[in-house]
């Protein structure tokens, strides 16, 4: 189910995100290094919208995995993140996610990220999704 | 100066930043459609992690014209995005950062986001920089 | 309708919140000093938890004002705010809210508070609240 | 050193906090239920604002235990609470507060409260403090 939703999002994909751990309420996952998210060639690190961007899709995937078996669209409402440490130049970004609320209208996230390698985090974060259920989408199959 | 600072970083050129006007303490700039930063081909609409991106980049350069001669790197504390509305398919994002509070060590900045066309906003937001002075940096000179 | 609301929640009626204007989507309200609003006796400054809790009366306020005459609770889902400078000591603080987007579920607001007599900000906010609609509430009628 | 804390502060003292356990870099404690902590007399819960105010002073005593014995003054530079559930009629709040990362200018507090005898939380929050040494404060010393 992850796989196919990562491959559905082509920004996801441009990211190249590979799921590592999907659990009944959280994911983790890789972004790798690549030459085109560096935001400043003179320091080879992955810059922060690729961060970003990569974190509001584990958001995205941990409501999915948390209402799964149904099928729900979950919109970011609000999303903050906070910068810790300049990640380390040339490695690639571990992420998780984790749906720890459900509300009837909302879904509440709580996100961190690391630099693959290093035990500190490079950026922590905290989200709001709007729910919204899919009219007869009835519930995700096994393809 | 703007111009010079959106080439010099290798992301805020993938995005293709353009500056519409820089004053003060406030820049406003464009980031033209472009495939490659559509989430969903079934909708083309501009992804949030490239609008997250663009306006995290306008908050820097909000910082750079406030404290312009001068020259400090303002690294991203924390960031806040609501977002309000899906862009236009296929529209281009206008983007306008306001640092509109400097301390002594941080620089505090509100941003808006609008689908080029429309009068609506698409997403609001509001960051904390931190300040670093640029040690023997001196002052921006015209070139 | 502000002043009945405001009677209506204690916690409104301990900060002493009273309304300067109510526009469509926006309320200006004053917190007039108190001793036991003081954090720190040795500053005589309005505490900040203070200053949240009349910021947050004021932006369910702007929701009221925006869906007159019908009527909704909107608890907060999630509040920023942004301390920029240490209100003046012995001041009263004068507040802002303004619901400047109602989606189907979510209202967004955002809010600013100064010190009485002083032109610069102490506070600002970014701030979303569920709309929750009141089942035969009907519309808010003059008493 | 976290009871003096919390004396000194009026605003504490007011919101009868208690400190339940205080460790390296996070500290637990307990807000009592009270009336005028109330926001509706009709549902008896205590007011976002109070559990707001509780959460931030908590955040300044981990920040206080983080760099003890060393002392620091750590104004509250942004905050954002998410707010997950109503808490508990007539209940008192137990909350969290974790200084999980120290930069050189910038405090990083995650916190949570509960209500007590509940398991879910009803808040969580993230915010960051300014780090102000104190000129001449030396180290903190026993009474």
């Amino acid at each position: 189910m992850c796989e196919r939703y990562v491959e559905s999002v082509r920004h996801s994909h441009e990211l190249g995100i590979q799921i590592i751990e999907a659990r009944e309420q959280s994911v983790r996952a890789v972004m790798p290094w690549q030459e085109r998210l560096v935001g400043n060639p003179d320091t080879n690190m992955i810059h922060g919208g690729a961060i970003f961007a990569f974190l509001d899709q584990l958001g995205g995937l941990a409501n999915a995995l948390r209402v799964f078996p149904t099928f729900e669209i979950t919109p970011t409402i609000d999303f903050r993140i906070d910068h810790l440490r300049a990640p380390t130049p040339g490695a690639a970004i571990i992420g998780e996610a984790e749906c720890y609320r459900l509300s009837e209208h909302v879904a509440f996230v709580r996100l961190e990220a690391w630099a693959e390698g290093a035990e500190e985090p490079i950026a922590t974060g905290m989200a709001t999704y709007m729910r919204m259920k899919v009219p007869n989408a009835g519930t995700v199959v096994a393809p």
